[in-house]
């Protein structure tokens, strides 16, 4: 039966407080397009126009839904200035800006198993 | 204005490539149990029922449909036993394993930031 398959007591110490932060953080990082749009922001501020033109292949009303959710997240600021036309930027908060060795590791895996 | 907006022109540096794995990447972890699930088999081998008793909260037919696609990624192993009633195994792939320090990370951000 293959390797003796460990006993269910001992799997029990798979903390559930840990799966609940790792559940928990996934339900944020669920978009399709959440962690590209984390990634491009890592480079600095962006205009919407900006976001849209590096994000290939996303289209305004998924970007509109997505940047609002991460705001809500505390993940993204959202800095509006009273031009003509307004202008509004985007930018990480700590918070994002904390999820840097999440994308670099899926980078590092993506570039390995994903040719 | 805030900051000197980089230029669009700087941005453009930032590589598709890099954007394609991890958007590609989260098409894979998009399923709210994906990590979770992943997260628990790095603790060894398991059966279905006591996968689904260490997932608290997710629901058969939840678990069978997120197994089969990570058996489809190539994340997981599934061994079938001619047993009485027949057992199944689930393992991960090295694959699946190397994954373990995106997990890492995004436990190491979840303690900190989802308080």
């Amino acid at each position: 039966m293959g390797n003796q398959a460990v006993t269910f007591e001992e799997k029990k110490h798979v903390k559930l407080e840990l799966h609940c932060h790792v559940g928990r953080a996934m339900h944020i990082f669920k978009g399709r397009w959440t962690f590209p749009i984390i990634k491009t922001l890592m480079d600095g501020t962006f205009r919407f126009k900006e976001l849209e033109r590096a994000l290939h292949g996303i289209n305004t009303r998924m970007l509109v839904k997505e940047l609002k959710e991460l705001e809500a997240e505390g993940i993204i600021n959202r800095q509006a200035y009273a031009t003509v036309p307004p202008t509004v930027e985007y930018s990480l908060t700590d918070k994002g800006k904390a999820m840097e060795p999440i994308i670099a590791e899926i980078e590092k895996w993506g570039v390995k198993y994903l040719q």
